[in-house]
Order: C-alpha cells, then structure tokens, then sequence
C-alpha cells in the first residue's frame, strides 16, 4: 500500500454566480465554472487531462468537456453517484489520479439549474426530462410510499432522532441558521444576506417537523469547478496549493428504512481514514466546511468527525463555538443554508481553498489551517476531505 | 508521482452462463457473476469494500451490492461511461483504490440481457425503459441524423478506412472471424461453436458495408465479474494472482463527425502508458485478448498495441498469427464475436486470467505471460491493460 498524502493539491476554484435564474444552460455553468478553475491554476484547457463531473443530478458527459473546453488528451473520468458526498468523493479520485501519475490536471465540475429547472424540493429531480438514477429507483420503491418523497421529510427524521437521542433543541437548530446567515452576509456570492435571528428561526413556518423553514437550505443555480494536480506540479502553479492531506468516502450500510441509526452515517466511517491518513487528529482542526442541506448536519457532522462528542454538537454551536470567534468556524461562506445549495458539496470545498490561501474577504479566519470539508448524500453517503498546507 | 505497478493484482473471476435468454434480471445475473467471483478468490461477500457497476449500459447502484451482497463498509465506486472500455477501465480504478488503499478488495461488474432484453444492434439502449446516457444523447444529435444508427455503421466506417489505407481486404477480416469460431469451439462456455469458413464468411449476407454477418459479434445475456486485490492480500488468497502491470485508458479526441483519423483512438493514446508502466514492449506480449465487436478491431488494436506495424494487422491475421499457434495468440476464448458479447469488456479479462492461471482449457496458451487486454467502446475510448505474473 502507498502513503499518498500531500501528493495531490487543489491548484484551481472556479465558481459561476450563484443565484435563482441563471439564464445559462447547465452546460454553459459547467463550462464557465470548469474555465474559471484552469485559469485560477494558470493553466489552459489543453493541459487539463482528467474531468470528474458528477452525473449524480444529471452532471455532462467527459465528451463535452473534450469538445467545449478543448481537450485533446482525457485519460481519466469518472462518475460518482453519491449525491452530494460526490464532490468531495471526487476530490479524492482525483487525488488518486493525480498521485499515481494517471493524470495530471483532473478537473472536478458540478453544476445545474437547481431553482429555475428542477427543484429537489418539489422531486423534480426524478421526474420531466431526466432519468431516475439506480439509487433514486430504490428510494421510489421502498421509502417514497410511506412519505419520505423530499429530503426534508428524511433529514427531519435524521434530526427527530438526534433530539430523541440528545435532547438537541430547536433553538439549537436555529443557532446553526442565525450563524450560517451571519457569514453569508460577510460573502458578496451569498444569495442570502438578511440577518436573521433565533426568534425569526422559531417563528418561521413548519414545514416539515421538526424543521421550520429557515432550518432548510435554499436551492440554487450555479456551477462550481476544482482544479486537482499531483504535488509536483503545483509547485510550479499559480496559486498557494491546497494540499490535500486527507480524503475518504463511505456509503451508508443500508436503506433508510432498515437502517440501524440515522444518526450515523458515511460520514462516521470516512472519517477516521481521512484523519489516519492525514496523521491529524479531529482536535487539530481549525476551520470546518460541513454540508448542510439541513441544519441538524453540521451539528451531526461535527460528531461524526469527532470535534464534538455525541450529543455535544448542540450545545457546541448554541455557544458560539461554529461562529468566527468560536473554536472551529463551520461553514465561512454561508454554506447551503445561506450562500447557494450544493454544486455536488464543490462549493464547500472552493470556500476552504479559499480560507487557505487567505483571500477569503471579510469571513477570513486566521488560522484555517489544516481544515475539512464534509460531503453528503445518496442517503447516507459521507466524504471527507482534510485539507492544509 | 508514485510508482504503482504490481500493487494490484486480479484475485477472483466470475461469469454467469452466456446465453440468448438468461431467464434472470439484470440484477440477478450482476449479483450471480460478483458471488461466483468472491468465490472463486476465497472471500465473502463483506470482505469487499469497492464496487464498480459499469453504467454505460444501465448499471447496478453501489447500493443494490451493499443490500443484495451484504456489504457492511463500502468505501469506494465509482462510475465509468466508456462502453466497451469500461471494464479495463474499471480495473485500472480498482487497482488504483487497491494500490493506494482506498479499499482491500474492489468488485468490477457488468452484467445485462444484451439479446432477450435492449439489443445494441436494434438500437434499443437509446429506447424504451433506459436513459440514453450524455454520450449517447450527443451522438443521437449529431450522427445518428447522417445515418450513423447502430454499431455496425460506424465501425463500418472505421473497417473501409483501414481497407482505404492499408489494403486491407474482407478476407483479412474473414480471417479473424475464422479463427475466432475456432477458438471459441475449444470453449465450452462459447454460444456460438459451429466452425465456419473463409468462404461462409464471404458469402454470409452484407449488413453493412463492408461488414458481412460473420463480421459482427453476438449479443448475449450474461454478467461477468472481476476481484481486484491489494498485491499484500493477494498472496494470501486462494488463487494464483494476475497482478495488474500496466493499465491505462484515454477518450477519443472529438465525436465521429469532426474525427480526424477514425483507425486512430482512444487504445492508441493508452497502450504506451500502459507499457511504459509495465516496463514492457509491444513485443514481449503473448497473448492478447482484443475487444472485437467486429472483425476489423483486432486488427486495429494490434496495431494500436504496437504488435503489428500500421497496415501489417490484415496480413498478420490472415498468415495464422492469432491462432493458437500463432506468435501473439488472440481471444482464445472466441472472443465478442464467437464466446459471448461484451460485459463491458470484462470477459475477455476473465479469460486472461484463466490463461495465466494456466486453467484455460483445450485453448491453453503455453506461455500467456505477459499478456495484454484491451477494452473499446463510446464512440472511441479506449482501455488497455497488461497482466502478468
């Protein structure tokens, strides 16, 4: 077995803007976002010879990235299928690529009209012009007719248990959305800026118990590209590496409907590889990107990752310790929640690097270093990611 | 960039019976073909932590193998959209999880009723129940329109521009389909044993020019399934292991339309990456296990490969050089054409192992060591894997 840490890096973010009516089509996002990436590296779209685009919502084909972008040698490409643990999941084949010579420069892109075309919210994602995906047909089969159609009415059970298990509060679930706002505000790409508080958490409509709406994420159109080379190669590069010094991914164990616990997730068994690998502890970390689709995720993830003991995640972000000022700042863009729904979870990722090389604006924390990124979808699927320099 | 060749080894096969009507589900037969290949490497079920359905043709989620299977940790699978390529393409992902240790033991499978369900040759991959894949959906645009329907047409054109170049002639062609029957009469697992004549093939009926019908391979129902294993875990199961000396895979440059040289593809730009890998030359091979849906593309991977020179593929088949007694032996076990058609190319990785294993049957090859496999498909990609011991 090869040691493989610090020999790929992020060289390259790209983002498109985020908002509710692109204009684009999803190829044209994904092309921006992927053009944007390159040229953060200092590279042209010749030397790129891997794409990762995630085909979990219905991501493009290598093909139009060898014929819009200009490619003439793809080695390397694969598709992921693990909803929004996929891109961090393909952060870490591309690290794989990149660190055994495969490829040089392996692009991973996701994105789409997540408000003006399909709308997960409203299950569009499996109806109209595209297809189901294999996992989607097992969901359609087995858990959409007892109710669970739309991921509120999954994740809220997700959080029904932590409480049950806890005693995690709904003012602790508001204490994620007033700081995920709070940063949002601090970060011009963030879609949404108004301040909010924990009273205007409480009062906000139910709409899926025990979640209100301003517990939910919004959804976004938008594109987000990362750029991933062998550590050699970055050295050469444009822009500050962002080594990658830990990734693993982890699919859940079984349907939502037979699962043991909907508390632990992929998340729980990535984690402790990518720490291993990294040689890093949970503790160690100073800055957290953590998918929140909902936001009983990041105080989940903050325990499955080990920052937090079980159980302690909310009181851990009821005292502040995920603000800016706090112990280990989550989500410094604004996260799904206030800044754009998830681009295959790149987003999170595109805001680290940013952290990292220090250009992060106003939300700039002065110490991110080393920091990791949670993934997470399919039901269940968990990616991790530890990045620093 | 980390040196991996001989880190991953082929550990287990598995094949279903390859028939006309399995009488099975699609999910039966993946699932059969992964048992029988866990199997075969001493293994159970929950010692596989990777899982690679192909999905160019409708594969399994990673999700219905943890369920069916029994799989408590899957850490890594991913998709590959390369046809035909995508089983090489597949081991050459499964050897990097291995090699890097991503995951212990990774399944790569593909499985489907290609004759009593979708026939490729009916264009039903793009109809009825299943999505047409991005790629697909690209040349449903472009191609399709000028006629370019099914299979047939397009390698038809790649077979009349090798004729055009090089002189290559339809008995040339007739050669490989000869031989193919010849091998696959030694298989019992082949459907298609009849011997057959240059003169049947030339008087079998034009389907497309230039091809006649015993130009064109079969299409089949079946599943075939492949372990790769960590070189360390694989001196310690049950089977003689193939380990993995060189793989490597690459896209095509452009669609069919706007290709500049349809006999140049995807294999060319990936066997000398796989060579230098393995450390080897085209001339040390013994044996080769070439991707042939049609009769044209053994004598095009041959040259691809570098075993024959351009042009030379048409003479070298005609003088008896794939036969068994021939200096590089081809699909001893009667390959696409004879044996049974593609699962996404892993069943002519299956018979590369048997021959190195030395269990190959009446069709044995003395010395199979090294040995080189290609995989082809998606309108030019190309997958190239070198075994040995």
């Amino acid at each position: 077995m090869l040691a493989w840490k610090r020999h790929a890096a992020i060289t390259g973010i790209g983002e498109t803007e985020y908002s509710k009516a692109s204009g684009m089509t999803q190829k044209a996002l994904n092309m921006q976002a992927a053009t944007r990436a390159i040229e953060d590296a200092g590279l042209r779209p010749r030397d790129v010879d891997g794409v990762i685009a995630s085909t979990s919502e219905g991501g493009l084909a290598a093909e139009e990235f060898i014929v819009n972008l200009g490619i003439p040698v793809l080695r390397f490409s694969v598709g992921l299928h693990m909803g929004g643990a996929s891109g961090v999941a393909g952060i870490e084949c591309a690290a794989m690529a990149v660190a055994l010579g495969v490829a040089k420069h392996v692009l991973v892109v996701s994105g789409r009209n997540g408000y003006s075309g399909a709308r997960i919210s409203q299950a569009k994602t499996v109806r109209g012009d595209q297809a189901a995906s294999p996992t989607q047909l097992t969901w359609l089969q087995f858990e959409a007719p007892f109710g669970v159609i739309v991921p509120m009415h999954w994740y809220g059970l997700v959080a029904r248990r932590h409480m049950h298990l806890y005693g995690t509060t709904s003012r602790q679930l508001g204490a994620v959305a007033v700081t995920m706002r709070q940063h949002a505000a601090l970060n011009p790409k963030a879609i949404m800026q108004a301040p909010i508080t924990i009273e205007d958490h409480q009062q906000s409509r139910m709409v899926s118990d025990p979640f209100h709406l301003f517990d939910c994420c919004i959804e976004t159109d938008g594109a987000t590209a990362i750029l991933v080379s062998s550590a050699e190669r970055a050295a050469d590069l444009k822009q500050q590496p962002a080594f990658i010094l830990g990734v693993a991914a982890a699919y859940p164990d079984a349907p939502i409907g037979t699962r043991p616990d909907l508390t632990h997730t992929g998340v729980d068994k990535a984690a402790p590889r990518a720490f291993e690998m990294a040689d890093l502890s949970p503790k160690d970390i100073r800055l957290a990107e953590l998918y929140d689709p909902f936001t009983i995720m990041p105080i989940l993830h903050l325990e499955s990752l080990g920052i937090c003991d079980p159980g302690e995640g909310g009181p851990f972000v009821e005292s502040g310790g995920i603000g800016l000022g706090g112990r280990v700042p989550v989500n410094t863009h604004g996260g799904l929640h206030s800044q754009a729904h998830s681009m295959s979870g790149l987003n999170h990722v595109a805001e680290a690097v940013k952290q990292l090389r220090g250009v992060a604006g106003p939300a700039q924390v002065r110490e991110p270093d080393p920091c990791v990124v949670t993934g997470f979808g399919g039901f269940g699927a968990g990616s991790v990611a530890i990045l620093g320099s």
